[in-house]
């Protein structure tokens, strides 16, 4: 059966139908650390929607589970394909079919690089505005399969924000054109969004029609401001909401993480116990904003640095940026990812504190604290995650949906939470999803264990 | 049977079903002009959130179609209820549940008006952005159920960019809770989004998460540009969406809007053939945006009046307000609502003139020109739409959809476009839909014969 299925594929796409072990072994995990039980059938290189309608249509006939899949920078497991499963990777549609600068948008293939796209952009004038701290190395279609968020989205926006049309192959190979080229449109339900984040449950993107924006001009003008603890860090985050300031950035990096880059660094150790807020303004009124923004975070009890130039503000960015590596140093990562409303951040970190003493863990955090997302970091040793930790992980879920929050404010549910998906969601809409997912796929051969497995 | 579904609203909503000949007749028609045939078996005035649920129950329970209802103010003949229904009104759950300026969040009923929202706001500084030329007069469940556009959205966006969760009750009764209170999450399917622009064929929005803004400051500079004729003025606004500049306002009027407005407040006549843009900048560099617009419009041919102070501004504004009472003078107006890519907007136009050509009519338009959303209106004799009028309208459509376009910007398919959604969606899209629509109200009561009826 599993061999037929190889020899369909590859009667229809030829070399594109990669069966090799080094290939078949990468498809399994990407960057959450986790890995899918067994080797996939086969990693299929689509090159063009035909191809992706071509792999939809065996998958279908022979009821084989297809798993989508960008760059496999994935920190939930959506992209893991395990044995008897197709591997379909969009990575090769890279080609960007449309820059319309006066309509303030663009057409693409899904492979392409966030990072990419913005450098073909910037002679335009324009830009895409969601900003994962993976840009460099994740897909548009990634970005929008997994409704991705970044450093700038309290101000500019997440992925659903920021998408007007989705081009979708179904599990049974049917292409679909949804949303408009439009900025305004109300014609019937709006698909579009309901693919953003749907995790490659209901269908491929093979095309993307994305809203733009013009280059932010003006200066940029970055601050760090360093507290005595990671609560008042938090709560002078929260004043700078409350006070109307809108910065382009406002990260929060705790004790333990703050502590950890710099030893990374090779930088002066930060005074023992100290979180450090890290926030940047831009456009037209920058300057006056940073200084308005200081002042709130001085009287919030913060020690601040306004960076002299745009290198000395880059310089200070680079310390959050380096948080991922920091942590790399420190073991096997588990990088957690609720959110809660913004002025709920000084409570859930006082949970993050309550959970590390309860079970005896460390748990280095950095939040993108102008939209209220938590990164709790949870670190062991060796390749699986430990039981206690999904036990204070289980705990931390609960406590941001006591905040009024939620699981997963970027990252997706993938496989790593779907076990926790039914608490929020609660069991009557829980079903009702999963019966959604059903329309689109009614074989349930695409992503089949992701999400919705209960 | 029908007497028995009053029977049963009675004994558990008491006083609250209504039966008044008046109010049923009320019930069968929206501003469209349309009205329903037939008179509804009853007007629920639904108090709480238990009334609906009951309301939904007994409907589910009889196989008894419900068409939920705001303030009646649509345009598409969405909550038009006809012979057999029961129209369920929220209108009287008008409660402001909570205001959080801090998270820039508000939680209401769905019954509000938006303009009386906007009021409880205001001390608060904070607002809710949407804002449809009627929100003095419509809901803002209402506004969320039809995806509502306005004045503002191409800089504050639309309905669909500012809620975060909504409550929404099931055809069986059943409350689910969709969305969050974060401004970030990805947890599942992004139901809300698809709630929104549903035109209650989903469910009954009882109550929403909203997501405001902080009140705009700096001052507001209106201005408008009379050019020789509407092409040259919707050259010019593309001109300023592609110079970078981004308005608060831009809207446009073609020569017999702009006439018959004049005509209506008594001004003097606008030079034969003259259209007009009237735009509106705000926020901290509102008077260099101002006069950075006003160049673009001059150097397309333009003669800019720039008002002295906000009383001008809004006499300005004011002759665009008064474009419905305008066309009302003329007869019965049909309202269409088509939406382009911004920058062909000119060639919209020029589509308009043919189809007047074509059907020997005069279609006077106005323009969202800062987003590309478009107002044509049929002016005709009596009642009913004669049939020349909806072959004009076909033709229009035809047009929009060939310019990358759709059917409708903000009004939504209602009963009066369903007969053309398939062909925008395509068949396999629009059973798809359809099917969606399914899971949530699988026995078909909620809203039958809107949207999806073909
Ligand atoms: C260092 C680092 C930093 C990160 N920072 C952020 C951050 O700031 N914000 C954030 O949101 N995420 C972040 N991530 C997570 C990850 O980069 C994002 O989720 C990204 O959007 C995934 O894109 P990808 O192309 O790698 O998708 P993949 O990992 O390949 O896939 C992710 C999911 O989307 C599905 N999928 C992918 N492409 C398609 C398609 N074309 N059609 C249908 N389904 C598809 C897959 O099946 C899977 O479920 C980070 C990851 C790393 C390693
Ligand atoms: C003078 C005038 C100007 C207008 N200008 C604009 C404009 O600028 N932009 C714009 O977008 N629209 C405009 N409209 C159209 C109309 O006001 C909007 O569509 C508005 O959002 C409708 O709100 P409502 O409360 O009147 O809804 P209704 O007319 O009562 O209902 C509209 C639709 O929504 C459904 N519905 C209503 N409430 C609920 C609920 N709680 N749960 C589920 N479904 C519900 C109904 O079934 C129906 O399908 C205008 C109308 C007029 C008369």
């Amino acid at each position: 059966m599993s061999t037929d299925v190889v020899a369909l594929l590859r009667a229809e796409l030829g070399e594109r139908v990669d069966v090799d072990p080094a290939a078949l072994d990468a498809a399994r995990s990407d960057k959450s650390g986790h890995a899918a039980s067994g080797l996939p059938l086969a990693v299929v290189h689509a090159a063009s929607v035909a191809d992706v309608q071509a792999t939809l249509r065996i998958a279908s006939a022979t009821g084989t589970p297809v798993v989508p899949r960008g760059a496999g920078t994935g920190l939930a497991g959506g992209a893991n394909t395990g044995g008897g499963e197709i591997s379909l990777s969009v990575r090769g549609m890279d080609r960007v079919i449309e820059v319309r600068p006066d309509d303030l948008l663009a057409v693409v293939e899904p492979g392409i690089l966030n990072a990419d796209l913005n450098a073909l952009l910037e002679p335009h004038g324009v830009w895409w505005a969601p900003d994962p701290a993976s840009r460099a190395i994740s897909t548009v279609g990634g970005n929008i399969a997994t409704g991705a968020g970044g450093l700038l989205c309290a101000k500019y926006g997440v992925v659903r924000d920021a998408v007007l049309g989705v081009d979708l192959v179904l599990a049974d190979g049917r292409l679909l054109r949804l949303g408009h080229r439009s900025v305004k449109g109300v014609t019937g339900l709006d698909l579009t969004s309901l693919v953003i984040g749907s995790e490659g449950t209901l269908g491929v993107v093979v095309g993307a029609t994305l809203k733009l924006r013009r280059l932010v001009e003006g200066e940029r003008v970055t601050l760090t401001a360093l507290f005595d603890g990671v609560r008042a860090a938090a709560v002078a985050s929260a004043g700078v909401t409350a006070s109307g300031a809108q910065p382009a950035v406002m990260e929060l990096m705790d004790a333990t993480s703050l502590a950890a880059v710099h030893r990374l660094l090779s930088l002066p150790a930060p005074p023992p116990g100290a979180a450090q807020l890290t926030v940047q303004t831009d456009g037209p009124v920058a300057a006056a904003e940073a200084r308005a923004i200081a002042d709130v975070l001085r009287a919030a009890g913060g020690t601040v640095t306004v960076a002299a130039d745009a290198a000395e503000g880059e310089e200070l960015l680079a310390i959050r940026r380096a948080m991922h590596p920091a942590m790399e140093t420190l073991g096997t990562t588990l990088i957690e990812d609720v959110s809660v409303p913004r002025s709920a951040l000084p409570d859930m970190f006082d949970e993050i504190a309550r959970i590390e003493r309860q079970f005896g863990l460390v748990i280095p955090a950095v939040a993108h604290a102008g939209d209220g997302n938590l990164h709790p970091n949870f670190v062991f040793e060796g390749p699986d995650v430990p039981p206690v930790v999904w036990d204070a992980a289980e705990e931390l879920f609960r406590a941001a949906l006591a905040l009024g929050g939620t699981l997963t404010g970027e990252h997706g549910i993938g496989v790593l939470k779907r076990r926790w998906l039914a608490d929020e969601l609660g069991d009557d809409q829980w079903r009702l999803q999963r019966d959604i997912a059903r329309v689109f796929d009614p074989l349930g051969i695409l992503n089949p264990g992701k999400v919705f497995a209960s």
